[in-house]
């Protein structure tokens, strides 16, 4: 069971009644906060969630309505009595950025761990969770992310006893552990079939439409994509500030076959996205506009 | 005509409905903001304010609930097309944290100037504004600042001709300027009375309790002062972090005669403040418990 929030969908500045666009992805006790502009903390507050259980976060980029909240962030969850490390993942720069900002938070009780990303894509797996962070189009180097859980085969009984497998061992490769008992050596595979579907959200704001986005996000379950623009005649200034249009969004979730769309990083000057829906629900028909706070439980097949 | 602004009143972190410490003076079309944490951008507006008129950002200290809004601010001030120059004021190290904190705000279409506080107290004239910055007790260099508008005296005819002011300079010279005719210098003080009381609002958040604090509100219009922990028991922990409780505030608003004091800066742990205003009222009886975006417009005498 995978919970995602959409916890704001503004972009660019925060306004009354739009956080700026982060997301967190809740699986088995343990959180994955992607971005954190100026008050996402308020946003996570209001969405009735905590600080303390994000063990990870993903940055896209370093424009400052995606991290601009970390301080802020980092503090609350030191007050909060945080001592357990937390883990950030971004683009070359990460932990300089972050020192930098630090400037006003810099004590913390808990250490901080940086992955800088350097490839076009690269797969972390981190927390429970397999992130795959792929290079996108915007103004400064940005990626977009996938969460994904990934889901091991059944268990097999006659398999284990075609490999020999003591019965003692069962549980704990069934778990996914590596075994040695009696100086024999016992691996998962050795109990389990192939390797199930598992869940896939796919992340990307702030960026043209590019083609990796529809690679990386085919088939997913979710694809949280930005719509910074939804007026038809914004197609120029989607181009000048290197984001998309509605319009561009639903053709990628069209290309990359997804489940479900939510747009989101709505520009300040776009009051009711939904007013904007109908060229894109015309092109990919499972779409709707993000709000702040838009929650979904995502469920392994079967 | 002076319009002070209350634009939060929490400390430490902001909080759903309580945004942080932060106050807002506006008068002749120049604003003045006193520090500027996370969310003061959605504060302003929320208050029906907006950010470019602001001239002068004083900031008490640099923990991060009284600047760490400030990168959001000043790029939402870029992205109105601000072109005027803003002036910064705080205790040494200003420039440093603000270089720091625009890691994430590196292109502004403004220039900033700072004016960087050494002395223990300093007054500086600035968009219509007299400024009193006084150091006080924190656990890191910390000032408080009068925000006060002098008023010069009234015009008098009968020192202008005592004076052989030419009279095509008395217009000039009424509103402050010092004029030059036929090779003669005038200066205002040649056509008017003696200066007349003007207005005054003290802004004190993250001390304890120090006899400065007293001198400097002496007779202030408004006192806008931090109430940290309003239970009687927190009086060990005031003492530990510096900061006051909410009798502390009311004896020296009392010791300084003011004539209105708003409490502020209220700890997350304090939910209902108005719960503990007995005290207070018992103590100096012209006391209030602030609340987000509460506004005064303050007015000559006479």
């Amino acid at each position: 069971m995978l919970d995602i929030s959409l916890l704001g969908t503004g972009g660019m500045m925060p306004l009354p009644k739009r956080w700026l666009t982060a997301m967190m992805a809740r699986y088995n006790g343990k959180s994955l906060l992607i971005d954190c502009g100026e008050g996402t903390q308020l946003a996570i507050k209001e969405c009735g969630l905590s600080v303390n259980p994000i063990e990870v976060i993903c940055f896209t980029h370093y424009h400052a309505d995606h991290i601009s909240g970390l301080p802020g962030l980092l503090l609350s969850m030191g007050n909060a009595d945080r001592t357990e490390p937390i883990t950030m993942i971004g683009p070359e720069g990460l932990e300089k950025v972050v020192r930098s900002l630090r400037v006003i938070a810099p004590e913390l009780p808990f250490e901080i761990k940086f992955i800088e990303l350097k490839e076009k894509t690269e797969t972390i797996h981190i927390a429970g969770y397999a992130i795959d962070a792929f290079k996108v189009s915007h103004k400064v180097t940005c990626y977009g992310y996938n969460v994904r859980i990934e889901r091991q085969g059944k268990f097999e009984t006659e398999k284990a006893n075609a490999n020999n497998v003591p019965m003692k061992c069962w549980n704990r490769l069934q778990k996914g552990e590596t075994v040695i008992e009696d100086g024999i050596t016992y691996t998962p595979d050795m109990v389990l079939g192939e390797t199930r579907k598992g869940l896939k959200v796919t992340y990307c704001t702030d960026t043209r439409p590019v083609d990796i986005i529809a690679e990386m996000a085919k088939d997913a379950d979710l694809f949280i994509c930005e719509g910074m623009y939804g007026e038809p005649d914004k197609q120029a200034k989607a181009r000048e500030y290197k984001h998309m249009t509605f319009e561009e969004a639903a053709n990628l979730a069209k290309k990359a076959e997804v489940k479900e769309m939510w747009l989101t990083h709505f520009s300040p000057s776009l009051v009711r996205p939904s007013d904007y829906m109908k060229q894109v629900t015309d092109i990919f028909p499972s779409a709707v506009p993000g709000k702040d706070g838009k929650t979904i439980t995502l469920n392994f097949e079967d």
